[in-house]
């Protein structure tokens, strides 16, 4: 089944989802910032099928969050490395293992602990506001309209707000 | 083809992923917190086919995102509400919305901008850490093994320190 694509709805959650929203490429996101770069060890360390792992891979690299470099000239080998578009998706990562955390996990408690070096706390992920730096909780937040928005969606939130 | 399930793996972001690893999944949390309910509003928005809109609704219950709740009686009919744990992915989703407006927003602008009501600014989220409160890089984070985490991996990441 074709899967929808929504990466050019004018909805910035709805073209990250295109990517993110797969698990598979979470988890090969989180591998590679784990340090996995080569296919076997991809494959070896999620159990994946090969067919699914190198379709992933290509669209991660296609997407730019991961890029293919030659490791090897004889044979010629490939390893995969995250770009800074890559790399940038670890934080919401980080915001889905502290959810996990708080939601997901029994009574063991939980099975990964992070340690910031930076601090050198062990903590977890909170997403807070860029301007006030307080915690987001969908209540306090508005979306309206941005530059980039299409016409119709611009014409259709200022009809709701006439209302 | 059957999803392989990652909801039990000893890892809390595998465990998200289970859940939000799904662009649809993403998508109608992201209608209910713009305060979507209702069957055919979810179909209406986001133009899903019924089967799959009746599917990702059933999962979002029975992992207790959503709770379905009886809004009329006769004829009887459901609404889908947020719950505390659906509620609490927004913040996952606002900071996926940070790195499409980053990474995949064209020439033309950010289709959408967040207002913040607590703080009456207009702000993107930010991925920080609990106790520095510093955004986070994956340069400066450390998985560690959890109390909860299996007795394999514990002695995997001994093994892996001590080299």
């Amino acid at each position: 089944m074709k899967r929808v694509d929504t990466s050019d709805w004018p909805c910035p959650i709805a073209r990250s989802a295109a990517v993110l929203g797969d698990h598979w490429n979470l988890l090969l996101i989180r591998q590679a910032c784990l340090g996995t770069r080569r296919f076997e060890e991809f494959q070896h360390e999620l159990g994946i099928g090969r067919n699914m792992l190198t379709q992933r891979l290509a669209g991660l690299v296609e997407e730019g969050l991961l890029r293919r470099v030659e490791y090897q000239q004889n044979p010629v080998r490939h390893e995969y490395r995250l770009t800074d578009k890559g790399r940038d998706a670890y934080p919401i990562l980080a915001a889905m293992a502290a959810w996990g955390d708080r939601w997901l996990t029994g009574p063991e408690g939980a099975p990964v602990v992070l340690h910031h070096t930076a601090c050198e706390h062990d903590m977890h992920a909170v997403v807070v506001c860029s301007e006030c730096d307080q915690p987001l909780d969908v209540h306090d937040v508005r979306a309206t309209a941005g530059p980039g928005a299409p016409e119709q969606a611009v014409s259709r939130a200022r009809a709701a707000l006439s209302q």
